[in-house]
């Protein structure tokens, strides 16, 4: 029994894998675990069935027999803690990992989640502009101190884990915002999680369901 | 070897139980494990002492022997993790309640966290009642589903976990927004946390600190 996979049937990043299932894809790829896919409109998401996966009517959801997980990062735990290669054996080495998944998630994506509503909902507003210098001055204060972590690591801590997922994929959502190019050590980062062939299978698996259904 | 919890010398919030050392108080007082506390300054926490804690300078963060830990969420993981009472024994019930665990940090508290940061960060700013109405939606939005979801439920999935402890923690943070009050069952979720002997003990640690440098 293959697990479910429940994404966007119109994803609004247009295919370039900015949509939360990319993080459980990708983690499944590395794992080495087929998968189905369900995809619902955004009106389905907000109807009892998809509801009853997720009580807030999001994307992802994953179904694996009678268990229902939504929350990508939760997703991608469960999956990194039954099967090889996304989390260090070593006890200690583990419960950071799982900190740099709480840190991707909560600390980093927070306010790089900020800026992208503030571009769209505030869209008109004569203080938008205001505004968006003062979250762009949020986001990178939290990209300063993640690349002087990172420094001339190649991962997170140690060994390639679940957490350089969630944080390639979280720091990916700043493409485009001018930001990420005053962090090279960032730049780099991204550019090593997105050369692994797992990021590359996931990434057209969702770039596969754009195309297909963009006619739609 | 106890472990150390660093937490803020002064709490910005006053003693009120807000800061983010109180999920790990009370994770800890839940599962009856003696802890030291260490006080940091606003200062100290950008310095290298600290930065060697936690890259991102905040509070809290977590040492047990060699073991050092940031993030609240992984914080209280890791202590459930390894102590009986804070997560089923069951495995599905299991990734279910870290499933409400990340539920908590990414989709209810952040728009939580925002409406604070606009609060204080655009104070005196023409626009920021009206951006304070536009984040009061956003954070209804996702209170009506949790509210939706809890129903006539005791705690968010079966018996009382360390999700429990997370989610409480972070509707208190709307405590004189007003918002709340629209929805009893999260009123009524909040009081039988706050009734448990743990939280109280918790609770009353952190104010203890506020109250010994108050005068400082």
């Amino acid at each position: 029994m293959h697990p479910t996979l429940t994404v966007f049937e119109s994803s609004p990043d247009r295919g370039r894998g900015l949509a939360r299932d990319m993080r459980v894809r990708w983690a499944l790829e590395e794992a080495a675990v087929p998968y189905n896919v369900r995809l619902v409109s955004f009106e389905a998401m907000k109807q009892a069935a998809h509801l009853a996966r997720n009580p807030f009517g999001q994307i992802p959801a994953y179904e694996e027999g009678d268990l229902v997980l939504f929350e990508s990062g939760a997703i991608v735990l469960h999956i990194a803690q039954r099967h090889a290669g996304l989390l260090p054996a070593d006890a200690g080495a583990r419960a950071r990992a799982i900190m740099w998944m709480f840190a991707a998630l909560n600390t980093v994506e927070t306010p790089i989640v900020e800026r992208e509503a503030a571009s769209y909902a505030e869209r008109g507003k004569a203080w938008q502009a205001e505004h968006l210098a003062m979250l762009d001055a949020r986001v990178s204060e939290r990209l300063e101190a993640l690349s002087r972590h990172l420094g001339d690591r190649r991962w997170l801590d140690g060994a390639f884990s679940a957490a350089d997922i969630l944080m390639v994929l979280v720091l990916r959502r700043l493409e485009g915002s001018g930001l990420l190019e005053h962090f090279p050590a960032l730049l780099a980062y991204i550019a090593r999680g997105e050369a692994r062939p797992a990021y590359r299978r996931a990434f057209d698996a969702q770039r596969a369901v754009f195309e297909a259904t963009r006619g739609g």
